[in-house]
């Protein structure tokens, strides 16, 4: 079994929820009105041996980690950040002041985003040999009363990438997945920028093939991504960004025109467009020269965690 | 090092907390204002060897108390449930049937509590032998725009308990602890029975005699017990209802006239009073035949996880 098969039989009892989740479990957040006004909230965690190596990371690294993974999804929904929880699970041989500097990293780097730790619990294993396991989870408020969903896909937009993809977890276990920055200024100016014309966007954990994917089918439509227009961190082929996760950079899609540059310098890339599901065809198209070679079935990539 | 020691750590940097966070770090629930409303959040988690034992409880009793320990969190500061959100890891060989009775009980008892499961997220353990976790975050509203602290405990209050202390946790991991209900019915009613005369309130998870400490610590007053009046679950000594934890029953203080029993027929026990902070006391006394016989400092007992 997997994540998403298991994902899948939860989110089916999304029916019986009320009214009041205006954003059911599924997007990258789930929006609940409370009052008359709409919370986000999301819960992500990290792995030691997972998602991190303890062994070869520092700890600051790992808590910072902790704290953006979540703070992409806030990201994804181009939301403000209201605060956040972390639940933390320690092998018993830690020690205090590893502790502390894990929870130091965690609290400097929400302050860093304007999302100050709210909440915290601690726990031990029971043996050494068990990972330290960090569960974070975010709140946050939609800008101007919208928050952006996977749902909102329309047919004839263009699909646009953020940053470079590829490469993103390196065979050491270091990499861009540990130090990136979460999209959240620049996920609201496109929000403010682009207004009813953002229709959907994700944050890319999964990888932009599976990402992509995720779109498409929340969408009820066919993405179809140009190889050549992906763009790759440099030593990085096309088919490793489709299929590579942790990248951390938006993928959206929208019509009309869209900024070539967001203002803190990061590039915005269209790499393809959104079409009618057609019956028989998957979610996803990779094309190259012309020619659809890859679709998302032959992605073979699945998130392990 | 224990976890009150590294929390303590923690909420040493409540001070940089800005003004929006109403109830800081500490209580069981934070409590943030936005844009004029309250929202309390709290996060818990049950891991298996800890807080259950996979091997001897069925699945839907650890889904079940996955929820039901962050629901009386909510419990213990009279409010009312918003939402739930769940971070389970597995072990890599747990199954899909059993992952998905797993959340179907965390899902149940969520709805049971009118706190619906509003988001989740699933990851894999490396190793078999790496335990189950469950992080469960908790949501809730103030009732009447007030949420019930550990720090208003004032001298002269009466202190009192809900039901049977004591004999939560059996020697084979078998007992109250896994089954118990959350008081927030019972708590509303208190809140609204009582209303500025409950001056605080906490759930006993810790044990009696850490709880009790908490709440004078947190409002700097001195609390002293009867050992004589603490309401014993049936063949439980008294100092075992002192030191054990995990009874989950509420624990408040307040001014004049309480009901001695709540609506859906629990019990409320005085067993003590509130009294001045003195100079070189400790937080906690218990009494017995009229003699000062154990302080907060002799319980022993130490919340292990």
């Amino acid at each position: 079994m997997r994540e998403f098969e298991l994902l899948r039989h939860i989110y089916d009892a999304n029916a019986g929820l009320g009214d009041d989740i205006t954003i059911p479990p599924g997007d990258d957040m789930a929006m609940i009105r409370l009052a008359g006004r709409e919370l986000l909230a999301a819960i992500d965690q990290v792995i030691d041996g997972r998602h991190v190596r303890l062994a070869t990371t520092p700890l600051a690294i790992v808590g910072r980690k902790a704290i953006t993974r979540s703070l992409s999804d806030i990201a994804a929904m181009a939301a403000r950040p209201v605060g956040a929880l972390v639940a933390v699970v320690l092998p018993p041989d830690f020690g205090a002041e590893r502790a502390e500097a894990l929870f130091d990293a965690m609290r400097a780097t929400a302050a860093e985003y304007d999302c100050p730790l709210i909440g915290g619990d601690i726990a031990f294993h029971a043996d050494a040999t068990h990972p330290l396991t960090c569960s974070v989870t975010v709140l946050a408020e939609p800008v101007n009363g919208r928050a952006i969903t996977r749902a909102g896909a329309e047919a004839d937009d263009v699909v646009y990438v953020t940053g470079a993809l590829g490469g993103a977890v390196l065979e050491d276990g270091l990499g861009k997945h540990l130090t990136f920055e979460p999209r959240i200024p620049e996920a609201i100016e496109l929000a403010g920028a682009l207004g009813p014309r953002l229709h959907a966007m994700i944050d890319l954990s999964d990888g932009l093939g599976r990402d992509a994917s995720h779109i498409a089918d929340c969408s009820g439509v066919r993405i179809e991504i140009d190889a050549a227009r992906i763009p790759c961190t440099a030593g990085v082929d096309w088919r490793a960004a489709v299929g590579g996760g942790e990248d951390y950079e938006l993928l959206f899609t929208a019509g009309g025109d869209v900024p070539a540059q967001l203002a803190g310098g990061l590039a915005v890339t269209a790499i393809g467009r959104v079409s009618p599901r057609r019956g028989e065809g998957g979610p996803l198209v990779i094309i190259r020269d012309g020619n659809e070679i890859i679709t998302g079935d032959e992605l073979g990539w699945q998130h392990e965690s």
